[in-house]
């Protein structure tokens, strides 16, 4: 989950954030729940008794099969990381693919030109700082942001300036920018993670690892690091997109940040930072597209969706391995019970949410005169931690439609619905903002930012019964919004 | 902390690990506390009102006083990691002395012949393994075991044997091992370390890491990898000694050895693998020997102790840095509060408890003639969590002197007293084999297998109030040893 917007303001990076705000998930953090009072009594037309029943079913099923599983640890283990431009990636489109088509669904390989960024050596260390013991350096622990730029092969030495905000930074200007590496150190907020505001604490330090570089950039700094992003206390660090700032950019643990930071308040710190990703022309990826046909009206659509590109570091269990996966088991299950679906379900595997979102532009591109047949987009991309229910970029009526839903999802604690008021998933904000009602499958968010973006976003991370709750969750929703008598209301 | 004892048997190594049994700490797990009742009334002379009265001045400084944690600020963030024979143990060892110095100790560095063993590069990745996509490894994070030897500058490649135990190996026998490279997958008990028997669950792992590259060189094994003994889950590998085997020895993370096992369930795993650590000639390094001799019995020597030298991945915070500071807060309060022991209070800073026990010796050497006017020797080696209490090799009439202590103890939550059946330190091992009475302060063990060994040990891990709490609890038990009526019996 990359989290940002895709429309940056080319200039004023140094203005109030408020373009985070926009950030999909993150606003559900401060949503209220939709009072139970509030919601008309149901039509039980609209979801009848059958329909329900089929519904039970799904979930009993869902929450002893495996399948979103042994796919995961496929994805993960035998293909691994799939970075945007990597053959990995292709390879694992080609592999969802292949599963879906096993299913029975028409399945397509839409081509995305997508950028092809790939990491090259990173070490660093503190060669000057006050106590220093002859012969020693302190050794940093850091990886380059998605973007960075490189220093030479042998390296960039620098003194160390240390900010804790913008307003700092803009404070010490040029004179003293200039030269130097910046290193932001801003503290992610573990006391909001741990009572399940993880979103709001990464939105209060992602902004850094975004704008952080090209701010420095400005006032001449000769590289940028931030502190990583996450809420981890195991010295790795954090990568994620940063905007393209023409220096070397990268995100050192908190344990390092916290080391430059207390040497800093001492005196000089000089760093040697060696970071040497390049950036390849650009390639061609896929966005998987597999449709299962409505029996009665094959025209109108619901998307589910994950996306299969991941950080390089780790292997993208739960980000976002996860969300395909959970999406791939709905067709499964469907396949399984023989249920048909009476709209088209579309199973999107999304390519390049991670390192600019050109996988949802060319979809939008091929796509966007379908939207207003779109019965609604669903995305998974928080994880595969206990899911919590669904947020909602949709209108009030669309939540009261679906309340008969809360009994099925109830049993597994899945029925906690949320209004949102941005898209809840980045790869399905066009159709969001085309008014397509929009849902998030959000998960319990308090580890998430413990492993996300690092080399430990691995299988192990998964608890398959958690799993299995999200495809349950998943499957139900996608299977009442293609069979209930009405669309959701607009 | 190393937690093994030093004489490791010269074969046999694939019998029962019952040597790892007789390590020191391990026993405390399952040593039953004192009983209140068979604690004999206290003598009330021997321990006298105004004693207890001092005693609990000591608190009340303690509990406010962060030398400690300033000095192991500088340790671990000016010094830096502190691996025996390198410039920083000797500029620690120095840097103690002097501190120590300064409060009025008589200090001295006495040299000890040290190894010398220095980390290189580190790196693995599989090359073929089932599913592989063409162009594609899966990288594996790993560390160099100390005393490993050296792969080839440009690695060793073999396929993996994955074996759960030793039996599995010679089960295996020569045919199928030799020319491989040989992972002993054994995991971590985390439920006992969550119980607060951690040290029983690195018991239970550490005989891997200790014996295992030696048991697999002698089947031909090309190397030897285990699975990091510790219960941290962010893929971060933890270092520590192993038997010389002659063959590269590695520890790949948790995660990874759950891939590589995985995998290997499925089909040929092929590694290359690149260690380039090296063994320098043997160098001098030191231990501090610091003493404030006793007012009425300056004959009579009470040892507190940690250990200075620490691995290098980390910066030696937890261990051992934090014990080591602990010691020197005594001094400092006795200074502080013009408190003059009545027998002699020599603060040892050890080097070299690691990867050899040299400083032990060297120092067992120079003054075991003294063994015989020892009060007790203390040390701290597990880290800087909430002190429990003390461990004690020593008579039971010697924990039924210790009695009244209780009370001034209680009050933090720090007296809990054990008795052990083994030294409760590495350090002090040849003392408590002497019939000195034997204590090690402990600690909440929980966590210390999160951070023990790895990168991650650094200064943020150690709360300041706990580090406090922890110099409060040595400083009350020596000041107490150093001035009660009577001598420990023996």
């Amino acid at each position: 989950m990359r989290i940002m917007t895709r429309q940056l303001p080319a200039s004023g990076l140094l203005a109030p954030l408020f373009f985070f705000f926009a950030c999909s998930l993150l606003s559900m953090a401060f949503a209220a729940p939709v009072p139970e009072s509030s919601v008309a009594p149901a039509d039980s037309d609209n979801i009848p008794p059958q329909l329900l029943e089929q519904l039970a079913a799904i979930r009993t099923a869902a929450l002893t099969d495996d399948y979103a599983y042994h796919q995961l640890a496929h994805l993960t283990e035998n293909i691994g990381a799939r970075p945007t431009g990597s053959p990995q990636a292709d390879a694992a489109a080609k592999y969802v693919a292949g599963e879906l088509r096993s299913l029975g669904l028409e399945v397509t390989l839409e081509p995305v030109k997508v950028p092809h960024w790939v990491r090259g050596a990173e070490t660093a260390e503190l060669t000057d700082y006050p106590g220093r013991v002859a012969g020693a350096v302190q050794k940093i622990v850091l990886t380059a942001l998605g973007g960075s730029t490189a220093t030479p092969d042998g390296g960039t030495t620098a003194d160390v300036v240390v900010v804790h905000n913008f307003d700092e930074l803009q404070a010490l200007g040029r004179s003293k920018v200039e030269g130097k590496v910046v290193l932001f150190d801003v503290p992610f907020d573990k006391q909001k993670a741990s009572e399940g505001l993880a979103f709001a604490s990464y939105k209060d330090a992602v902004g850094y690892r975004a704008a952080g570089p090209k701010s420095a950039a400005e006032l001449g700094a000769v590289a940028a690091l931030v502190r990583s992003v996450g809420n981890a206390d195991y010295r790795i660090p954090h990568t994620g997109f940063s905007i393209p700032a023409g220096i070397p950019a990268g995100a050192v643990t908190a344990e390092d940040a916290i080391l430059i930071a207390d040497l800093a308040a001492q005196g000089r710190v000089r760093i040697h930072l060696t970071l040497t990703p390049r950036k390849l022309p650009d390639t061609e990826g896929f966005n998987v597209i597999a449709d299962l046909k409505g029996s009665e009206h094959p025209e109108q659509i619901l998307i589910i969706s994950g996306h299969l590109d991941s950080w390089d570091l780790g292997t993208g269990a739960i980000d976002d391995g996860a969300g395909v996966v959970v999406a791939m088991e709905t067709a499964e299950l469907l396949h399984t019970l023989n249920l048909r679906p009476k709209r088209t379900l579309r199973v999107i595997a999304w390519m390049d949410e991670e390192t600019g979102g050109t996988g949802r532009q060319a979809y939008t591109r091929e796509h966007s005169s379908e939207f207003g047949r779109y019965v609604a987009a669903v995305e998974s991309d928080g994880g595969a931690s206990h899911p919590l229910g669904f947020s909602f970029k949709a209108s009030s009526k669309a939540l009261e439609s679906l309340a008969p839903l809360h009994e099925v999802l109830r049993s597994f604690a899945a029925d906690d619905f949320l209004s949102v008021q941005f898209s809840p998933g980045a790869d399905i904000e066009d159709m969001a903002e085309a008014g397509v009602p929009a849902l998030g499958l959000t998960q319990d968010s308090r580890i998430y930012f413990n492993y996300h973006h690092t080399a430990a976003d691995t299988l192990d991370k998964v608890v398959p019964s958690e799993l299995r709750d999200n495809a349950a969750a998943m499957a139900i929703m996608a299977f009442a919004l293609t069979n209930m008598r009405d669309t959701l209301p607009r």
